[in-house]
C-alpha cells in the first residue's frame, strides 16, 4: 500500500497468456484483497484511470472488473469520492421494533434528515394498499424521513398515520422515535404484516441514499396494528441494500 | 382498446400547457390504466414508436415515461417481447418450506431447469460463509436450479450440502424437492438462520430470470439445521424481485 496516495495500490499481477479475460483477472484480484482485508471496508478504491496506467490495462477493462464488483456488491461508487470498499451490512433482526434503537444497539450513530411532513388526504396507491384494513377515510399525517447510519444514508421511511393520533413536526424530527412517541399517546404496537422486496431505486432516491443508479434498494410494506386491534400506521421503507440486511430465525 | 394490434391502444390525454412535463402526464396516464385495470398483468404496453407516433411525442419522452413506470416495478422489459405490465409478485410465506410446494399450494405451475450438479471442496466465498458452522471441510455437493412459475423464471436457487449426504443428480431434477429428498434420508430440517438483503443481478443471472439489466434481485442466504443440531445446507437464493415477496407477520 502507498501511503502517499489517497487510494491504496494493490499488487496485481495479470497473466496476459491466460485464457481468462483480463478484466476478471483484476476482478479476482480485488476481491481477494477485499476477502483478505488488505482492503478494508470504506477504503478507497484506486482509481480507473490509475489502473489503467499502472497495469497497462484499457479503460474498459478496468470498468469493467469494477462493475463486476459493484453487481457482486462487494465496491460501491459514490458521487464525489469515487469507488468504495462497501461497508459490512448492518443486519437487523425482524422484528417491530425503531430503527433508530436498533441502530443505537448496535453501536452505530443513527441520525435522522426530516423530508416531509404532511397532513391530508391519502394518494391513490396508499389507499389500495390499506384497503384491506378499512382504514382509508379521512385526513393522514405522511412523515418521510431520511435515516442516516454514522452519517452514511441507509433508509428512506415513509409512514401513514391516521390524523387522529397527535403527531407534531417536532416529535418526529431530530431522530425521535415514531414508535416511542406513539408509546406516549398509549399506542402499543402489538402486530405487523410485511412484505419485503427489491427494485431499482429511482432517481431521487439515489440521490437520497448516495447511490449512483442503477443501484438496488430492499424495500418493505408494513401494516401495523396495536394492541386492542387498531390500525396504527402504513409503513414503505426502502433500504440501501449495499448496507442493510434482514435476518430471522425460522423454526419448522 | 385496439383489437388489431399486438397490445392496447390507450386512450391518453396530454396538457401540453400544464406544467407537468409531459413524460409525467404520460406516465401517469399508464399507471392509471394499470391501477383501474384496463391494462392487465402480463398485458404488453404499446411499443415506443407508436406512442411516439400517436401522441406526437419525442421518443426519450416516451422513453422516460416507460422507464419511471420499470422503475416503480409496474411495468418490465423483455427481451424479444416489449414492455409488459408486471404480473402480480407471488406473495411467499417466511417458512422454512419448498418453494415447489409453496408455489403449487398457490395454483402456480411450477418447474425447475437443473443447471449445476457437482460434487467437491467448497470455493472460499462459500467457506467464509459456512465458518460459523464449523463444517466447511470435505466435499460438498453444490446444486444449482432455475425454478420458475407458471413457465416464467422466478429464482435461482443454489444450495451447498456435505456431501456425506446421499444426494444423486436425479433427485433434484425434474422440479423434485430437495428438502423431500433429505427427508426420505432421514433428515428433518427444523431451523434456519437467514438473511435478506437485495442487489443489481449480473449479467449471468439477468439472463437466466428473463429481465433485461439493470435489473433488482431479492437475495436470501440460508443457513439449516436438523432436529438433531446438526449442520444440512446453505442456500444462497437469488429472486426475481418484480415477481416475488417474502411476507411474515411479526409480534410484539
Amino acid at each position: 500500500m502507498s501511503q502517499g496516495a489517497a487510494f491504496a495500490e494493490l499488487d496485481i499481477r495479470l497473466d496476459r497468456t491466460s485464457s481468462v479475460p483480463l478484466y476478471h483477472q483484476l476482478a479476482t484480484s480485488i476481491e481477494q484483497a477485499i476477502t483478505s482485508g488488505e482492503l478494508a471496508p470504506g477504503d478507497r478504491l484506486e482509481n480507473e484511470l490509475s489502473l489503467t496506467n499502472r497495469l497497462g490495462l484499457s479503460r474498459p477493462t478496468a470498468r469493467q472488473a469494477i462493475q463486476e464488483l459493484v453487481k457482486k456488491g462487494l465496491l460501491v461508487r459514490k458521487r464525489g469520492v469515487g469507488t468504495q470498499v462497501v461497508r459490512s451490512q448492518f443486519r437487523r433482526d425482524e422484528r417491530l421494533s425503531s430503527l433508530n434503537e436498533d441502530l443505537a444497539k448496535a453501536g452505530r450513530v443513527p441520525s435522522t434528515r426530516l423530508l416531509d411532513f404532511t397532513v391530508g388526504p391519502l394518494a391513490d396507491d396508499v389507499r389500495d394498499a390499506l384497503d384491506a384494513t378499512g382504514v382509508t377515510e379521512g385526513d393522514f399525517v405522511t412523515i418521510r424521513r431520511l435515516r442516516l447510519a454514522d452519517d452514511v444514508p441507509l433508509a428512506i421511511l415513509t409512514n401513514y398515520l391516521p390524523a387522529r393520533f397527535e403527531i407534531a413536526r417536532s416529535d418526529v424530527e431530530d431522530g425521535l422515535s415514531l414508535y416511542g412517541h406513539l408509546a406516549t399517546l398509549g399506542v402499543n404496537l402489538k402486530i405487523a404484516h410485511q412484505r419485503i422486496s427489491a427494485r431499482l431505486m429511482d432517481d431521487e432516491e439515489a440521490g437520497l441514499l448516495d447511490s449512483t443508479p442503477p443501484a438496488a434498494c430492499l424495500t418493505v410494506e408494513r401494516t401495523a396494528y396495536d394492541d386492542v386491534g387498531q390500525f396504527v400506521e402504513l409503513g414503505r421503507h426502502v433500504y440501501q441494500a449495499a448496507h442493510y440486511s434482514i435476518q430471522s430465525s425460522l423454526v419448522v
